[in-house]
């Protein structure tokens, strides 16, 4: 199978293209650094350095011997794209491609325009150039678990049936984001599933929980291999925040009442995902929607976890509460279904004692560089 | 009130500015003539000419003595809108700067990313000029009830009370466009709900239909301030098709079955509601979405409708049902609440026979320069 993987360079597009390429897959990733570009900008680096794409495709084929092709371009420029697609010739595209951040959505005009301008067209561009030049390529796009919001009913996979004044309707399951960076993807939703449903295109859209994570077997092959860790307020998730403070003998900063609740997944359960939505592709003309996460707990449970995993390596970890810098519910009902990707045979790695024991670990090797002042949130959902 | 109208030189801007002139308000009319341009690239031009939008302007001051400032711009530009709000400081702003046409946006690649580029930048530009400028204006945005698609349960004015597994939560009412153009306003429609409710904007959401109609108080004083009449595939309504073929002694083109149902309303009582709107602003981080229409009827009853007017006038027409160039439903269920607008005071002026006669005299008028083979469907809906 051939796969472009748009946004090769992030943190799953890196791993992806790495275990696909074990898997004997042939695959092109693709990235124009702008999350590297981004992270320089807001003196939000990752923790551990990591060479560039093409350094890390050549390393991984003196290492392992499996080929990815790299191309350093801008998914928003269609007439590369377009060109890219056709001498490609993928059976699928799995788009990362782009900007990941809610808060970097949020700091203001410019960043919330780059948000929706890159995100919108490097999806738009992707349709277009399968439609035009691979009109059988499968599209596995990432969502997030965020489109969903936290609505007071059950949230189900993709899809509800409604029943209304005595008559039924099955409608795209209502979505209503956090940030500018979710709303995007809400907007890619809504296209994604026009394009399907007009032009007969084929997708899956992973609607993905915050992923934890740095191991994987291609990884484990040499540092330098490593998924990119961000500890930060822009890049980082609360739970790689968590680890850093537990290390570091900061509090754990957990947003006002800690009661928010998400779905979370390991990297390894990530790269289980794409390559169960890559081997069983839908027929054309279906928007096939996700629910990728496979455990779902509030904040104050995981700190909790990073508390007792702490404990394990002699660390006193505290816990405190600081204002939220979001607009979001911190008490709220939440019960999202994930049986699809189940049913497809994930077999999940659970958030163990353990598993939490050794990233700590490896955070503690890298303790002398990692600035606190980095952990605290510098943008706020506050008015422009 | 100070009222800024994007997309002045419409079809509905124009005779707005006209109206909220006349009516006292401070106007500035902004266009960047997009409509024209795509009219002229495609063949599509308006029945009857009209000037320009400095000059129509010219025009009604020296007819009536109200003022409205022309801005002939971009609204894709930033620094231009950014410059404007601040400088015209409005009260609220008419937001109909989007590329109107759904068959235009299905042509290809490049007109469904102007489509998409126009309508997405020219929106988020106001709801930041607005943000950052004039934080208390009230922002009206023409969205369409395409946005709803044709659900098999009511639909609702906005927002769906959703009762599933036992527990109760009010979404934004699904949505789902027929073309890229109505997805365009799907994609708004989120957009403005994020800001909304994140930022304090306030905005008033019209989810319009087809509105038909040349007759207002001030472009009855001279032909050169009437609406722009379109009756081509591209920017002509069914409606305006349908009195062109019944003039021109062409069958009327029924598209498929003609069991498609949608709300129409006058363009009288488009005036009223863009009044009754800006007349009646809402708090800050509200988004009022009202359904604007005022009757309900299929394609076949409309052509029934023009069939009869047109025997008043001895006029002998035929319908021609054709195939289908759109995909669409051709029967279905379909029922729309529309209260919001009559519970402000609009004073529906419904399509009664005199109307459609009054229509039809018009446009016989230049039935000499009318060219019939623009009124079949270049663009279908087919895969590119």
């Amino acid at each position: 199978m051939r796969v472009l993987i748009l946004g090769g360079d992030g943190y799953l597009g890196w791993p992806t293209s790495m275990a696909l390429a074990a898997r004997g897959y042939d695959i092109c990733a693709v990235d124009n650094y702008l999350r590297r570009n981004i992270a320089r900008e807001t003196d939000s680096e990752a923790l551990m350095p990591s060479p560039h794409l093409p350094s890390r495709a050549e390393l991984f084929h003196a290492l392992h011997g499996g080929k990815i092709r790299v191309e350093i371009m801008d998914c928003t420029d269609y007439r590369r794209l377009e060109w890219l697609v056709r001498d490609f010739a993928p059976d699928a595209v799995v788009h990362y491609a782009e900007q990941p951040s809610a808060p970097y959505s949020m700091i203001g005009f410019v960043e919330a325009r780059r948000t929706l301008v890159n995100n919108l067209e490097a999806t738009f561009n992707i349709v277009w150039a399968i439609l035009e030049h691979a009109p059988n390529c499968h599209l596995v796009k990432l969502g997030t678990m965020g489109e969903y919001g936290t609505p007071n009913i059950d949230i189900e996979e993709g899809w509800l049936d409604v029943e209304h004044n005595g008559r039924r309707h099955k409608f795209l399951y209502p979505r209503q984001g956090g940030s500018l960076y979710h709303t995007t993807k809400v907007l890619d939703t809504d296209l994604l599933w026009f394009y399907a449903r007009t032009y007969g295109l084929r997708v899956t859209d992973l609607m993905q929980g915050p992923v934890y994570g740095l191991d994987t077997a291609e990884a484990a092959m040499d540092p330098r291999l490593a998924p990119n860790f961000h500890y930060d307020d822009i890049f980082g998730t609360v739970v790689n925040r968590f680890l850093v403070q537990a290390v570091t003998g900061v509090p754990l900063t957990v947003y006002g009442r800690g009661g928010q609740t998400r779905g979370y997944l390991n990297l390894k359960d990530t790269l289980q995902c794409i390559a169960l939505a890559l081997d069983n592709p839908v027929p054309a003309g279906q928007l096939r929607i996700l629910n990728q996460f496979t455990e779902q707990f509030t904040v104050n449970q995981l700190a909790e976890r990073v508390r007792a995993a702490g404990r394990v390596l002699g660390l006193d970890v505290r816990v405190q509460p600081i204002p939220n810098p979001r607009k979001e519910m911190e008490e709220h009902y939440y019960n999202a279904r994930h049986s699809g990707l189940l049913e497809l045979g994930l077999q999940p790695h659970p958030m163990t004692e353990q598993v939490l024991v050794e990233m700590l670990g490896r955070v503690a090797r890298h303790k002398e560089v990692i600035d606190v002042r980095k952990l605290l949130p510098r943008v706020a959902w506050n008015k422009p």
